[in-house]
């Protein structure tokens, strides 16, 4: 069983969609989809004359002010447009999906920080009602059971707060935790780029491969962003799943072509447990480490 | 089991969902909830400038124009906002409801009607890239096996069309071909209307009852769009389903309220079957026949 995180970016349109539905029945083992809406949900809020709000935080994490109406068009873009229309594709290509939140059945919950202080435009700000949360704990119960039947569930954010409210919850990190406690072989990030890059600005700089029993050297070669991708994957290496690939998700036959070792792969090559077996992917080549640009 | 449909009428909101994920946890049987959409598909269509286009057909059939634009924000209008508001209100009072659309899992499919001939503003149109379909066939595997699962389904249009392009259905017709497929005991009809009414300006001109063994008279004494729904309950009853009710969706306790007796039961008390048990929905005395206002 894998997981499969699809990114929100803009790049990842419907064409990307389309590459994805016609690439998953070539994939042997039942799959959990996630993905993301960000692009969506940027265009809407300014379509509804909601631009983005962004607030840095005094450790400087920058994270977008979600009030009511805000959340209202996080869940049109995630759920409505973004999730159906990559359902309704995945249908059209004979791959019996089902889309889902991670509301429904439970599946993702966790703790609403209504308050929001951090530096907006240069002021000091302190938002109330805001609708982002930390995501507490999962529940595979009701996509075993989708599994089970022969249906490929489609995740998205939000997930479940306190008292039945909607949470903005990071999609890379349930992609993460539902990895882990499905017990997935695999999860590969689907984004728009060709892996983890040395050089966010060089699409040529792809790191190939980051070995999760050294993780400081890989924490050192990433920046920004890509830190907190690179922590998110050692995490759940760490955690029982066998292995973690960036790859890109613009291209066609994305999957196949993750598999077949494109993109940047992490996994424990050596140390603690020395055994390499249950970390590789299905037809992946067993690669020389290549650690740094390629 | 008993499928329910909300409508999507504006005066069913936030407070309306919460007075049917209080009032669910009494139902003693399995359910299925289907949902409209429509006040806030109109909403955000204005919102993101495009308002409502409606077109007149020979037969008088008025019909609303969906070209791709449009069939977005209906996604984002019936699977985005009131879907996930609604299973959230309902998994903040402990009912383990799960959102779908009829896309998921191919709930229900159709063929689409990509032209559009008709009178829009007092012009003749043809309107092509049209995204209305017909509901054709109904898969309730999924909802089953949710069932058996101990979830509450909660389902919403568009369905499934050719090439995997969603298709505008109407959501009554949804309920009732489900309602049919999945042999429900009832279907309950919640709008922003009191029941069925002999004069729809008159709040208490409802009609107790209606005999589906003498359809001529309900027909008789139906007006304008309350002609389609009485045709549909008849259909359903004529096909299995033993009761229909249409009752008041902005009360409290709606589904108490309707199983008790309030709104406009629709039923067969005499004619072919001879037996008027199975038609009976639970809680509900048997009444005197009162048809017309009350």
């Amino acid at each position: 069983m894998i997981v499969i995180k699809i990114g929100g970016g803009a790049a990842i349109s419907d064409g990307g969609y389309s590459n994805f539905a016609e690439d998953l029945p070539t994939l042997a083992e039942p799959a959990v989809i996630v993905h993301g809406g960000n692009a969506e949900f940027s265009r809407l809020s300014r379509a509804l004359g909601m631009p983005p709000r962004m607030v840095t935080s005094a450790s400087g994490r920058i994270t977008r002010y979600t009030d009511a109406p805000t959340m209202d068009a996080m869940l049109m873009a995630y759920c409505g447009t973004v999730n159906k229309r990559l359902v309704a594709t995945l249908q059209g290509a004979g791959v019996n999906a089902v889309g889902l939140s991670a509301i429904d059945g439970r599946i993702a919950w966790g703790h609403r920080k209504p308050v929001l202080r951090g530096v907006e435009d240069g002021k000091t700000k302190v938002l109330r009602d805001d609708h982002a949360g930390t995501l507490e704990g999962v529940d595979t119960r009701l996509l075993r059971l989708l599994l089970d039947g022969g249906y490929l569930p489609v995740v998205t954010p939000p997930a479940l707060g306190e008292d039945g409210i909607p949470i903005n919850i990071d999609g890379d990190k349930l992609a993460l935790k539902l990895a882990v406690a499905l017990g997935a072989d695999g999860l590969l990030f689907f984004s728009d780029t060709p892996g983890l890059l040395s050089d966010q600005e060089d699409e040529t700089s792809l790191i190939r491969e980051i070995d999760a029993a050294f993780p400081e050297a890989a924490l050192a070669a990433a920046g920004g962003r890509m830190v907190v991708k690179v922590e998110a994957a050692l995490g759940a290496i760490a955690r029982g799943v066998g292995w973690v690939r960036f790859a890109d998700g613009r291209a066609e036959q994305p999957i196949s072509r993750a598999l077949a070792g494109a993109g940047t792969n992490v996994r424990r090559t050596g140390g603690a447990t020395g055994n390499a077996q249950p970390n590789t992917p299905p037809n992946l080549p067993d690669q020389p480490r290549t650690f740094g640009s390629s």
